[in-house]
């Protein structure tokens, strides 16, 4: 294995394959023992190869976060997509091209004004669009609460305006907060019962709720039961992180992605080995910052990918990442780490870091590294 | 202006190239005044138009902070290229390869090792590479104090090793950390001096320095002098950013570079407007969080580019931007910005921004948008 890494350019984005599949396993393993189908949120790596490896595992649709991700994918074959991300009238077009050429696209929306809008250009184009209702389970970004008379005035303008109301959908993003398995399993609780009792409020009402969509790493990971849930979807599972670590859902051995780096000088009195893995390879997110272990900008590795304890990349600028041991100065970084040194540096957010790069060099087994392309940009 | 402007799908990366043209003006003109040569840094744009603009201007070679760069702009018929990252030996074969096409390429070291592996891969190859020594004036990263045997040894190995020792160069990233004239002045000064007494004390030693090079965008705009300096270089002048704004060497009329979004929904008893611009837009550079004014994610801007005093992007997840009042909450901020409301985000920082977007949309005199690729990856 690594010599097919030796020969590769740096940086450069490292996909583990086995840990890969292991995570995959993993997921789909816990969401067939739950009962529940699984989609998975294919914006953590825009990948063909990997979303066909979550497919063949078991999943079912896919989940976008841009119309961007629906085009690449539709035109891979896949037609059961999820645009998890309010619907905006100018985008509406596009969703109907989309549509007309055979993709089951559905689109999200949270206001009465929203479903108004998918109604209007829908019967204008005598098309029904399916739009599902976003849920607030947790206060932390858009959609309905479960009660209050909204979430009925958003079922009744789809429905009445001639749209096919497909289900409920949340997201419970506050899971990203917590690091104890009690918080978890409350905060995946509170994102089932909410979003389920919006669908029973849906059905009392005389609505058409077929689907109960919940999903997030770590809450798919620490749901003890899924009861009235239909679907589950999840996305940075398939590689981790450290502020998944952090979370408490995976070790840093199940983390799949990283940045191969060469050590390209030092500052040796004051322990630093530069590399050239900076923000532009790693991303600008720092989201171990607020957590109970901050990882600067990433957890130092091997080249074979074991991890080197205690050794960070505590800063960066553009093209250059500062590399040293989080705590006390290591005056022998130069001797530990010459220049010339290839590394593996393991990422804050796996979905943040994979952007930066056109594509992932994939270590699958029997030790050949494949080049799996990623799209990026909207 | 608008009207090609609201045919744009969101989100896009805006230009607008009046103020980038002034940008470059502004910049030119100092660089003439002070009686050196300007060498762009074009890590912050990646896009052809852009640096064919600054060297309209007067600018006389770039500087790239990847190899990638040097390929695509020496495709392009630009020759005089420097690499201004640490050069490690396994790039050397492709810095060679750009050379034997004709590219005038330089690269740069900060160590013995490096000196010598550069002399010995060129002795190899039958190649003088062209080699300047990274000086280091203020602590913030690379490079060899002017002061010490170090930089003497680093000259002896380039020059007595057959390479050609093209001079030193030095960039005070701690300009970056100011917000008064008085000390942006006094770093200028500081990466000056300590420049300009490296290249003298090599010239004593009896090696050759011909280049003195230094830079940054705040050192450049506040340098009183630049005796014995042949050339600056900076990058992010081009656009420039929020940061450049709390670093007092720019307004917020002069940023070049917006993120065009659209509301795509609310959370009014908070007070937030969520809009379809969010980390993997704007990218996750808080660069703000540590200075005087912290602008959250961006500015808000109206769709034609004026500022909306005191609404700032506060938070982001990966597609979803939190518009809201930066202090204070707006109740009527449905009704202000209602869906499909249109408006400009204004950066944190413009390299970051940037490079999430495949091209630049670029309005040009006349009211047209042109589309300006960009490029990505290494």
């Amino acid at each position: 294995m690594s010599d097919a890494i030796s020969a590769l350019d740096t940086p450069a984005a490292l996909v583990d394959a086995r840990r890969m599949r292991d995570n995959i396993e993993r997921m789909q393993a816990r969401m067939d023992a739950l009962g529940v189908k699984f989609r998975p949120h294919v914006k953590t790596s825009k990948c063909l190869p990997v979303v066909q490896a979550q497919i063949a595992a078991g999943a079912q649709g896919i989940t976008v976060s841009t119309l961007k991700e629906a085009e690449q994918f539709f035109a891979a074959g896949i037609t059961d997509i999820l645009y998890a991300v309010g619907i905006v009238p100018s985008k509406l077009a596009q969703v109907l091209a989309l549509r007309r050429r055979g993709c089951e696209l559905k689109v999200i929306t949270d206001s009465v004004a929203g479903a108004q809008a998918i109604a209007q250009f829908g019967r204008e184009h005598g098309e029904a669009f399916e739009a599902w209702i976003e849920i607030d389970v947790d206060g932390h970004r858009s959609g309905i609460p479960p009660e209050g008379e909204a979430l009925l005035a958003v079922g009744r303008a789809l429905h009445e305006g001639g749209m096919r109301l497909g289900g409920v959908m949340a997201h419970a993003g506050s899971s990203y907060d917590c690091d104890e398995p009690p918080a978890l399993r409350r905060v995946a609780e509170q994102e089932r019962s909410g979003t389920v009792r919006a669908a029973e409020r849906l059905r009392q009402a005389g609505l058409p709720c077929p689907v109960v969509s919940v999903g997030s790493t770590p809450t798919a990971l620490s749901a003890q039961h899924l009861e009235g849930v239909t679907e589950v979807r999840a996305g940075v599972y398939v590689f981790f992180d450290l502020v998944m670590h952090n979370v408490g859902v995976c070790g840093l051995e199940d983390i799949a992605l990283s940045v191969l780096t060469t050590v390209i000088g030092h500052q040796e009195e004051k322990g630093w080995a530069i590399v050239d893995a900076g923000w532009m390879a790693m991303s600008r997110d720092r989201g171990t910052g607020s957590q109970k272990r901050d990882f600067g900008y990433g957890q130092a590795c091997t080249q074979d990918g074991e991890p080197i304890a205690g050794y960070v990349l505590a800063s960066a600028n553009q093209e250059h990442g500062i590399l040293c041991r989080a705590e006390g100065v290591d005056r022998e970084i130069a001797a530990r780490f010459p220049v010339g040194t290839r590394l593996r540096i393991l990422p804050n957010h796996a979905c943040a870091t994979a952007a930066q790069f056109p594509e992932y060099h994939a270590m699958v087994p029997g030790g050949e590294v494949e080049t799996w392309p990623r799209f990026y940009g909207w």
